[in-house]
């Protein structure tokens, strides 16, 4: 029979009237044949309320405790969910992240799935259970209970979906698609109708938030499709699969943007070996993961560095950053939280040089100044100063996606 | 190390600030030198909450996915007080009833402890942990999540007291401790110093709502010492302990009422064997816990039955108990949801006749009619019609507990 894996956000299972829709559609998936395991979020606000509780008791509460805590909120979700579907008629059963053998590794609050053990989900199954799966939790290999950090029943789904050797995974969502830039910044942005693994991973790495990173990471791996689509209507909304079965080739698939990095500068570091991992190790130890790193050429045996880092590490970074400075002899870590990353991602650059340039003209003719570049064969990133992210983003999706972009390199491959 | 069990009930964790105050108890027990294993319930009205959310979906819930759902509570509860104790420098952490090894059977919404296997809460309290632990909750031999029924905390209390061999487990409350009645009925109640288990065991049975039954049975059982005492002070509250080890033995210990249970008569039965066996059978397989049973004298080959049931099994069981009746040509069922049972315990009873006969002379001189009688060593109850309830409370309370009470019995034997 074949299996769909259906993710339901917490907006989809925000209250007990959305719950009931939500199991309807539920229920029409499961009459249509299909195995359906359903992973569920917790209830539009919940989360918040329960960091919210804990903030109130200390301003850093015990990780493994807060782990405790926020898996609540899925439970609540899922049960809700299978009382919703077992009305209908329809049998349905939840279970949590232990119980479905997502087992994770021990960093609580952002924790790495190791290892999945669906043995009691696929016996479910078979038993005639619908599934109903508790998102962004786990079992660490200490026997902890863990989360694997904001947006995780995206990776729970995605994970599940490869373990069962699942047909699609579906993750419902309260926008239609993938869009080629953030509709509420540009308006004629459109919604994709298929996007390759490597361009969705990108996206994401930049700031769409529809899906999160990891989960698309899964999904290449196991080449597990993934579904995008709205939780209020039953149209099409965007496929993420392999780049061979991409239909339409687009220079620039979308436009992202992030407002939620820092940049940490160390001026005038001494350039020799070791350097680069004495101001790296400290960050990695700390669970600190470091975006974007640029050094420039040195001159006079000295260079400067510039990373960025999440908003909520930035302080942390800073310390540790400003005490590798005192110990290598450079001038103190300077910070910024003012920034934006920009991106344009798109299959098509692999095969055509120029786009970063034109990238580059564009923001130029804006009076947009670009603090740090980063680019890969799909993608072109630039740190600017905060305050020009919408313009940023309207001009790149004017020159690059909307209809009518006078875009020499789309043109000279005949896709637009 | 000395061990003590804490249980701290919804009102005690009821907020945040009620969740502070209670970690700076705990960790003062610990202080003292003490393994501590705390106990909790669901934040004040949080079951409730979730049972209504359910109820938004169905009246009818799945049982298991109820339970699933309800767990979320204490599960809240016991990982704000983790946080709050280790927020205070003194490391603590939670475990979920399944994580406890709190095994139980498969009845959910009303599941009973089968065994505790509590090696991990060993060797957390031997890795110098103080054990927060979620009360009401258990892993059921079919690996699925069950709940042990309103009040369920305290059992959870007391039978891993009983597991870990624990010196005292403390129940804390809102009230003071064990009173000889209820203080809103009784403006002259008095709480009790100590009371024997089979005493505790019949007044909760009976109606005191200070400690579920099943905990009393578990403490009975493995000779666990109980303190009821108030979670706003630290005075003492009431111990519960072997009869051998009450000092102060009084005829009546206490007075309570019940106003949940509701009557079922069948007139003219057949009088003959297998009858009772027809009644009940259905009514033990529908899980409906029959408490009272009356059978009058037959006369002419009939007799009347008469039993009572808590008043949400009512309609169940008057629909079984109709069928029961139809098929052995009884007359059909009568209901009556308009009674209260009251009821006198104490130890002294044991070796004191005449305490009945005195209790139904004070109803008779407040005019209160006797619709039932059942009889213990150590108990007496009525059902009488339930608006006299309190004024039969306060009578009896007058007769035998008060100061001052005009009670030959217990004149006699010098104890008061």
């Amino acid at each position: 029979m074949p299996i769909v894996v259906q993710k339901y956000g917490g907006t989809s299972v925000g209250d007990t009237d959305r719950i009931s829709a939500i199991a309807d559609r539920i229920v029409r998936a499961r009459e249509q044949g299909q195995d359906v395991v359903v992973v569920v979020s917790a209830m539009g606000r919940t989360t918040d309320d329960l960091l919210e509780k804990a903030s109130d008791i200390t301003i850093t509460p015990e990780p493994r405790e807060l782990d405790m805590l926020l898996t609540a909120g899925e439970r609540i979700a899922m049960s809700l969910v299978a009382i919703a579907v077992n009305a209908r008629g329809c049998r349905a059963a939840s279970y949590t992240g232990s119980q479905a053998g997502i087992i994770t590794d021990t960093q609580h609050g952002k924790a790495r799935i190791v290892e999945i053990r669906p043995q009691r989900i696929k016996e479910s199954l078979d038993a005639g259970n619908v599934v109903i799966l508790a998102g962004f939790q786990g079992l660490s290999t200490e026997y902890d209970i863990t989360t694997l950090g904001r947006g995780g029943s995206d990776t729970t789904a995605v994970a599940m979906a490869a373990a069962l050797g699942a047909d699609v995974c579906e993750i419902y969502t309260d926008v239609d698609g993938v869009f080629t830039a953030d509709p509420r910044i540009v308006p004629d942005a459109r919604k994709l109708a298929q996007i390759s693994y490597e361009e969705m991973l990108e996206m994401a790495s930049l700031g769409a938030k529809v899906l999160q990173v990891r989960s698309v990471k899964f999904a290449t791996l196991y080449g597990t499709p993934i579904h995008v689509r709205s939780s209020f209507h039953s149209g099409q909304g965007t496929w993420v699969t392999r780049e061979e079965d991409v239909m339409e080739r687009l220079v620039v698939s979308g436009v992202t943007y992030n407002r939620n990095e820092a940049k940490i500068t160390l001026r005038t570091v001494n350039d020799r070996p070791g350097v680069a991992a004495r101001l790296f190790t400290p960050l990695s130890d700390a669970g600190i993961v470091v975006d974007m790193i640029v050094q420039n050429i040195s001159s006079d045996g000295c260079t400067d560095m510039t990373f960025t880092v999440p908003v909520g590490d930035y302080q942390k970074a800073l310390e540790l950053a400003s005490s590798a400075a005192a110990e290598m002899g450079a001038a103190k870590a300077e910070g910024d939280q003012g920034i934006a990353k920009v991106s344009i991602v798109g299959l098509g650059m692999k095969d055509h040089a120029g786009v970063a340039a034109r990238m580059f003209n564009v923001l130029a003719k804006e009076g947009i100044n670009i603090q740090l570049i980063a680019t890969s064969e799909i993608k072109v990133s630039v740190v600017i100063e905060e305050k020009y992210t919408e313009l940023a983003v309207r001009a790149l999706h004017a020159a690059f996606v909307s209809e009518g972009a006078t875009n020499p390199v789309a043109e000279s491959i005949g896709e637009r």
